[in-house]
């Protein structure tokens, strides 16, 4: 059994590659919630449907959210209210919100729904939030106003991660509780796979959440995934922010935050002349194609990666 | 000023001709809520929206409810959820409903968000619900199971009107509380009417607010307008209804429910016959033309309906 800590919309690309190459009934994905958020009075929660949007195939590729063919009417329709609509929430996406929120309202947790949400779409691997509590991971960021806390939605999309980052927090986190199963999961999993993913934004709140870094840490066959590579993001501001915070933005940096975690680490081809420095730290260093231009890659790379701790 | 007492579709026609023959400020159109009802979370009042839809120009007249051009992308993805998708809610019109479950969820008074919902389709008239409290009219009707409770909606859209009436009532009715500024537009109108609505369904509900009903009768100049023309409902199920109630479905029939309240009645050519047993409820009776079949016929029935009780 495989558990895995995702992000968005790489670490979902990644999983459809995983789950070609084992069982998918043996995965349990630990999805990041730090950037759920109310818009129009629903619960969104991007990461998770990210993830079972990806792996049922209904994803956008060419965006890299939301659904493939998407209309927006009633977003559209929204702006008549002059409600902001600066968070794009297609048509049949809306569905899956007016759906999270009626059933959370009706008392449901967030894991009892999302898994209803991917059982609707298919999806034979499990998908867990890391917590049925709320947890927001706040961005501290530089403004011409002085520092403003914003959601990370809020940065992400409306202030197009510009504002320079000073410091992130995982507000609510302190008091969250694994949600149903995490620990357990971790506890019996043959292996844990940190997906390539924000670590700051993406992976840290799930650390964050009392009890899961602890689990992780105790586990003798954690990999995790370089999501930079030659020092770049494929996607997002992962690159920038790092550096933002003091991080070196390379996949050097990315496993010395992981070090205390992985007993191995996946970084790409293009960042070969670096793995003596990983490995100094003490991480076992695979090298390969971590570019998952496609599925085979994808699953190539989720092979290496699971070899590492095989 | 006048007040109309409004239901859905066949007000809203009513209304949209009374619009164009006084001034459109001069005019305060108090709403039935008895069959708003909360579908996937959202509260959707199809009476309100008929009213707002309409006098916007943005109705479909085909379908007599709903907007014009509508598609149901959103409605359609609810179904993978399981969830029942009976009533139809279209993407555009679903903008309405998320924006208005929002500000209520805020705590904002329905009066409050119906107002900023006509202000944003440009509406001049005022559309005041007929309270902010919660009414549910429900339908007790005879099924192969017995009598069974349907809440508005259910018996008239998912049931199609079909389970025999027994009954009637307005739950939350003898507890609720007129609307800010109903009882004082009533007192100060000019003329109060009864728009052309089922009696039972949209007129009734208004009525059963406590202070509504006095108020209406206390005032000398209120005028009623038919549903029916040779004792059948243009639209909907109002004449047989009325018949399960014991109530004959007729002009006759329904002028003796507003004897009490209205100095005059207006009733369609085709039952002109039944102009004397009108008068003899003690009621002044216009005879004219009231199928509205475009607008100029809902203006001249406007202002034939005004000037009875001129």
């Amino acid at each position: 059994m495989i558990v895995a800590l995702a992000g968005g919309v790489g670490s979902a690309r990644f999983l459809s590659g995983l789950l070609d190459v084992v069982r998918p009934a043996d995965v349990v994905v630990v999805g990041n919630t730090g950037d759920d958020d109310w818009f129009h009075g629903l619960r969104v929660c991007p990461d998770l449907d990210s993830v079972t949007y990806t792996l049922a195939g209904a994803n956008n590729p060419e965006t890299g959210w939301g659904l493939a063919g998407e209309t927006f009417t009633t977003l559209d329709a929204l702006r008549r209210y002059g409600v902001p609509t600066w968070f794009n929430l297609g048509d049949r996406d809306l569905a899956t919100h007016i759906f999270r929120t009626e059933r959370l309202r009706a008392g449901v947790p967030l894991s009892t729904v999302t898994g209803e949400i991917t059982a609707a779409w298919g999806l034979e691997c499990a998908l867990v939030p890391m917590s049925d509590d709320d947890v927001r991971t706040i961005v501290t960021a530089s403004t011409p106003d002085g520092e403003v806390d914003f959601a990370l939605e809020e940065w992400f999309v409306r202030e197009r991660c510009e504002p320079p980052v000073v410091s992130v927090r995982y507000d609510g986190a302190a008091a969250a509780r694994p949600a149903p199963g995490v620990l357990d999961a971790i506890a019996r999993a043959d292996a844990v796979v940190i997906c390539p993913a924000n670590p700051i934004l993406s992976i840290a709140p799930i650390l964050a959440v009392p009890g899961i870094r602890d689990a992780v840490a105790a586990h003798p066959r954690v990999v995790g995934v370089s999501n930079l590579i030659a020092g770049a993001a494929v996607k997002g501001p992962a690159d920038r922010m790092l550096a933002d915070l003091g991080i070196e933005a390379s996949c050097v940096g990315v496993a010395a935050g992981y070090r205390d975690l992985c007993a191995a680490f996946v970084i790409d081809d293009e960042d070969a002349s670096r793995a003596a420095e990983v490995e100094a730290l003490g991480v076992r260093t695979v090298v390969t194609n971590t570019l998952m231009t496609d599925r085979s890659v994808a699953a190539a790379l989720a092979r290496e990666t699971l070899a590492a701790v095989a």
